[in-house]
């Protein structure tokens, strides 16, 4: 498994020039942009890793599905629904043009920005301090890693150059999709973006989800099974922000994307799979590691269709 | 089996009421809006209806898939997915929008009415009536039915009040991505859309795709496998218009819908189920039948997620 | 004359139930919506009112045209039009989407609120206090009128409710059309929409710009002829929401108005125009105020096409 | 005068060479790039040229502005403004956009190709014969010009690549807004575009214009004043594609171009003005041409406001 799984990071190796470092968030840049790895995480507990899967990145956007699950179980489905949609967009993840012109206004799903800024405003704590906590805690578990921590200079760097996020929250204020300070939603998202995480980490996210909401360790239903395939299915329809169909129709299998680098996928019922590749395509997504992914999901039939 | 359907269809019959038969195209009007049918054909053979799967209606969107497949075959990927997308659009059916905010101009997917009529305008024949009789033929030998025949009243109704589509083709043909006539492109589109069909017919196509692209009937491997998972991640993230990311998420089947009022979905590796229910949500699904649908799916566990 | 204007505005008291106070800033919602006045000043010298000229109300986008004169004499028009258009937008006055679809992203012009709260941020003071007295130093000069001041409950309501407005000021910060503190510039912006003027005011202020920005009370040239064409060039094209063409090719005079219910108009080389009428149509435009306009155009020949 | 029109020719020649001929109608791409003319038509019935105001040159979308004085007269505006609103778009002139994202779906205004084609097809006639005849001998009215003619290479190229049109006319016809035969109504707009005129053509178009809709040789009032002062104003709006505003705030006259160089201006009360410089912007406006005008309005103080 480890040799096949070295094969296909190594040929997939030469798409990294072909892609660039995010910009975007100053701390973004800095990141080793060669690093590759991979890390499986089967439900009979056999782990396994090849390349940089020890490299540490922040989670990004892959944190939108850990959210969204915290929320559905806090507020329920209709509640969650009532306010973000369940529709891939076709535009880029930082996309706003939606909220104006479909009536009423509400972002499209919770993978992009919008969507996410708005589920993570409605995770429950009496105080800021609480909700981060819950979210970390959760993170925690279901990654089996109490050593999690939030780098705080992408945190740092991701609040004073959140402008276009600012700007979605602020319009979402106004059209009361956002009930709580925004502000405070901005920084409670702008720090679940700056978990540090490895590929070993968010393929224990995948194993999760492939066991449908259950930890594999302990057999605690963490998460209601309907919660967890709801996720798997927005990770088809909008995980890849607007390549996901794409990545729907060459690989086959449910995945999340950040632009740390990461990406989370699953092949229900079988495992987690975490990767990472911090140069990215135009989209936003690994340029290597969506490659890596495809060899792999080939390579041992994991396609859902 | 066959309880448990006629369960499931009597439960979902009072959903009628709430939607409607469509309007803009005056034939699909006079459609029995009461109707309800569900027909399922399994790899192994065993096939069941309940209902009223017998009942004739026109094929309308879901031939979009079919055509997909044959355009492949055809054309293969490269050039199809040159001249149109692979990503979802979060817009109406027949929205031309994108055609002009996105550069370059391209049909987001080709389920969408103007991907579809793109797709169209590629399948190979030296003629109209053999491109015509290409696509029959290919619908014959799927369905295991010779006597399907295009509905000539719905077909001429299609074609007199298809403004929205003849616009979307010609700006198609502006921009470059219709090569062929524009008029022959949609008079072939408007033929497809009227094939007389009934839920077993769909049923089987569902089936032709659950078992990759290989006839059930002599095992022979029409279609390569590869086009037909294609078709089937299509269905998923875009196939019930924009309520497709909805219906990912609760009912988590691939399936494809027509304002006919059928549904055609599968379940890969498992059976094909073909439903009709004329009476269509807002978006243009069976409104029972998608109900239908996810009970049906719940009840043997069919999610792909 | 004051009979005619008179006559004028008994005939357009009845359109005054088609419309409404604005809801969205709520202390708007107390205004006295059968208020109806005019006034008008000459440049010899005349000034006549009827009806109620002397009621107060808050100027809100009629200060546009003031900043944007402040501004051109600030930075100069290369500076001002690199960062925002000269073109109608056709969109309603808080839309962001062209911000997003047309690049560069820049607000098509200074009389919406995006492009408006850009010119605001252009102007010059080393303190907030500064820019402020700036701006109220200009509109006393231009109004004759020593004791305008802010209305503090608008102010406060603006403030509070203005997520809109903030939404559009940090998607510009984020693309570098704002380069100062956005909510210093948002302060700003709030603060000259709650100017507290009469239709006398506006009406001097019509006078200034039909005097090609010169004083008519010392002769002194404050602001450069061309700016002044500008404006009400601006005015004519985008002055009356996305109802600018409609006015312009109904009534023919440039024309601002304000959801405070005030519109300042010009009779270029005659005279400024004052009306007031705060039941607003849908688009935000006094609705009895725009046919009293359209009369009084009409009576007394002003078109300027 | 002619020595000052001559002199600013000669000083924005050297603009020519920053435009480029138009390639989307081949025909249009075979013009003298270099030509450079300017004519006036004055209410006193003085008529000067400099340059090339004799050279031929389709009229193209300066003819918009005669078809909506026809179906004013034919129609009334309450019908026409029925169909096509007031508003300018700040789209390109083939931009379709608004017809789908505006309720309910009307083209912005008659000066974008998409009302231009719905007003044409309002013009009263028994046969498509009629119809255009009726054109014609309004234009050679007007122009004084009995020897105006279509220039039928240019019409048949129009008439090949004019799928855009062809899709906005079919989109409209689905809507409701073209309620005759599209192909008619866009063989009709075609071939008022292929009118060949020359500068001084063109200048007498606006000498009557600014007449206020009387021919200056006669005193027919051939047009209700009203009307041509709402030409005048849409010419303002939206006269100059989606670069109107910047030229009414740079120029300040009514003008409206077209795609084979011509700009056809009006002082109101004073003069018709004729450019001519088939080198056009990206906007699609005589680049040369734009800058004569400024200049020439300049010179003469023009400016409406």
């Amino acid at each position: 498994m480890q040799d096949k799984m070295r094969k296909i990071l190594d040929k997939n190796r030469e798409k990294i020039q072909y892609g660039n470092l995010p910009t975007y968030i100053p701390e973004l840049n800095k990141a080793k942009k060669d690093a590759l790895g991979i890390y499986i995480s089967m439900l009979d507990g056999t782990e396994v890793g090849a390349g940089d899967y020890e490299y540490k990145f922040t989670i990004q956007s892959i944190s939108k599905v850990i959210t969204l699950l915290i929320a559905l179980e806090d507020r329920g489905p209709e509640y969650v629904f009532g306010k973000v949609g369940m529709e891939p967009t076709g535009d880029a993840f930082n996309s706003m043009m939606k909220l104006e012109i479909v009536r009423p206004s509400k972002p499209f799903n919770p993978m992009i920005n919008a969507g996410a800024i708005a589920v993570t405003s409605m995770i429950k704590g009496n105080t800021q301090a609480e909700r981060i906590k819950r979210i970390m805690d959760f993170f925690k578990l279901v990654t089996q890693n109490p050593d999690l921590r939030i780098n705080e200079s992408v945190y740092m760097s991701e609040k004073q150059t959140g402008d276009r996020n600012r700007a979605m929250a602020y319009f979402m204020k106004d059209v009361g999709i956002i009930e709580t300070d925004v502000e405070e939603s901005l920084d409670l998202y702008f720090k679940q973006c700056s978990i540090e995480v490895t590929c070993k980490d968010i393929a224990r996210i995948g194993l999760f989800l492939s066991n449908d909401g259950k930890l594999q360790s302990t057999g605690e239903q963490l998460i209601s099974p309907t919660y967890s395939r709801m996720a798997k299915a927005f990770m088809v329809t909008c995980g890849m922000y607007n390549a996901s169909g794409e990545f729907a129709i060459n690989v086959g299998i449910p995945a999340k994307s950040g632009v740390g680098g990461g990406i989370m996928a699953v092949a229900p019922g079988k495992m987690g799979i975490g990767v990472l590749g911090p140069s990215l395509d135009e989209k936003g997504n690994s340029i290597a590691g969506r490659e890596v992914l495809k060899d792999f999901s080939d390579e041992f039939n994991l396609s859902i269709f």
